[in-house]
């Protein structure tokens, strides 16, 4: 066969889709969101402009961000047949696997499944973006025995998700900080639950069934899942000394580091990375404590020197929510809620112009 | 950029695994499982044989095949609360949906959820085709007020299943049509669905992500929901002559027929439709009764004039069902239970030879 030859695992570097809504250009060095630099962005806009920007295709004027986030609150509420759902899982479920299976659920609400038009699919994603939140935190917390809690209208988007996250009303510099991980979150052209969710959406299957399975890609250690592979082994030490040799350790004994390296960036950082190292700098600030920043600086120039590899957004995010006072478990599915957007992006142009995702094998099993 | 002129919408004839599970060999004509051909199988073997081929890369002997369905019967309960949880979905819920919320929700029972070791893979395929069958009658039942129905150990798995569904105890040839029905469903080759699961895994993301992703990817009308949309179709008349003015109207108005073509089949008969063709001939036989035979045969001969079309197994599973009277909303979840074994090997295959998929776009977005 001559296909055989061209065989790439992973698919790497093969173009698996046609796209309007973001390219890593690795040349000029910018994530691009619809012709916008998240990075810049990230510096004047927050959450709600880029959810505006994906499913809009524009930046949100004063008075379309105010309706926009109007539209979001009014759709707050988790049917409760959902958190009772989520009471019966099994206590040891991972706030993950109790997202995917309140959003899987929800599909049942939805009285339009199968309309696939631009506007439906819109409005869709809008009330999976109002609804989530309460998904996340609620499964994280009926998990741990705690009683659910409810949103709360009379704060913006981001600090109400990050109220609900820690039962404290955030300063303003906490909620703008919670507010740009989920701007930096929000899209990044084809990982793997991205492709997931477009690869289940080309056989017309609809926004939950697609996102259901980006959950699951996202739970990954290799994906999602290292933003709290990251925390842990930071939590495994207390000293900039103890980091460092917990990574030679690591290294020497060929175990995989989570938070670094990045099929795509390959020998550059991840410009994500550099912006929320500047937010775990604030927090160290207001803290009055560098040390998880300097051990964090410290295994940065540990993995630069053994092994080339810079860091990756989820490196810093770990950090950063952990001074936030963010549960570890809820590292990834926080993640996945920020990411609703992009993919729910990605769905929608893959239902308006769709080809089935069929791709072919090459056998190399038993000869007959 | 090079990559560019590289892009197969729907990665069609891109290889995207290595795999020693199967091929469609569209030379020779051959559904390869193993080495076996499905269609020889089809003809000597059951269903648990190509379970134990799939899972222990061999036919068993009789020894073998009394163990593997001992062991099923085993683990055949479900526990209450994935039922309870069923209970709670919302009664418009699609039964594939019901199986996506009840299959995600079943991974918090699993002890060693973060083991990907084969024998651990291996023992979860195993509990899952043992469960898979309750969970998708009774998420059926229940959606529809009727009482959950219990597996009966006396029946083979085969005929347990069917009569979890009809709610009797089949004849020795409804069960063996069945049976062979859940053969020629087991395994083939990288279909969407397949393809899904392979990509979830990736992230190393557990057995029950993977399959959930695959239940998504099933339920679309492009893959396996195309099983349901013939029969909608066939019992939209009740002649011959209206279902040829049917697909004469519906050719006319450009609309997509399901249970015809095939990507890698593209001219041919899909062999397993010929071996289904024969199983809806003795049913017809039996009944004495060959309006639904002769339906399927002039729609067939529509499709092959005006289109170059042939049917799918999909186009021949649809009529043998009904005859079998199963209720159309579990055509595609009997699809994706009988596919569970071959889901199950890839995703085992993925985690034992993992690279990471990660493939990349081409940005045709805003100017930058």
């Amino acid at each position: 066969m001559k296909t055989e030859t061209t065989f790439k695992p992973g698919l790497e570097g093969v173009i698996a889709a046609e796209t309007a809504i973001s390219l890593l250009d690795t040349e000029q060095e910018k994530i691009v969101i619809k012709g916008h630099d998240l990075i810049e962005l990230s510096k004047h806009n927050d959450y709600l402009d880029i959810v505006h920007l994906l499913l809009e295709n524009k930046l949100p004027s004063k008075e379309e961000k105010a309706a926009l986030e109007e539209k979001l609150k009014e759709r707050y509420q988790v049917p409760s047949a959902i958190i009772e759902i989520l009471r019966l899982l099994p206590e040891h479920t991972h706030p993950m696997d109790g997202m995917r299976t309140g959003l899987s659920a929800l599909a049942g609400y939805d009285e339009h499944l199968l309309d696939r038009s631009l506007a439906v699919n819109k409005d869709r994603a809008y009330d999976l973006l109002a609804k989530l939140p309460a998904i996340t935190v609620n499964s994280y917390r009926i998990l741990n025995k705690q009683e659910p809690v409810l949103p709360r209208k009379d704060l913006s988007y981001s600090a109400n998700f990050l109220y609900m996250i820690t039962g404290e009303v955030p300063t303003a510099q906490r909620a703008e900080i919670f507010d740009r991980s989920l701007l930096l979150y929000s899209e990044h052209e084809m990982p793997n639950s991205t492709f997931t969710a477009r690869v289940i959406a080309s056989t017309q299957s609809d926004l939950f069934g697609a996102l259901t399975g980006a959950v699951a890609s996202l739970k990954g250690h290799l994906h999602g899942g290292a933003n709290e592979a990251v925390m842990y082994m930071l939590n495994e030490v207390d000293s900039v000394e103890g980091f460092e040799e917990l990574l030679m350790k690591k290294l020497h004994n060929k175990e995989k580091i989570m938070g670094f390296g990045h099929r795509v960036y390959m020998k550059k950082m991840d410009p994500r990375a550099l912006m929320m190292k500047q937010s775990l700098k604030k927090l160290c600030e207001t803290k009055g404590d560098f040390q998880l920043l300097e051990m964090c600086e410290a295994g940065e120039e540990v993995m630069r020197r053994e092994k080339e590899l810079y860091p990756n957004l989820d490196y810093y995010a770990a950090p950063v929510y952990w001074l936030l006072g963010i549960p570890i478990e809820l590292y990834t599915p926080i993640f996945f809620s920020a990411r609703t957007v992009g993919l729910s992006a990605h769905v929608i142009e893959q239902h308006q112009n769709n080809r089935l995702f069929r791709p072919r094998v090459h056998y190399i099993g038993e000869k007959y």
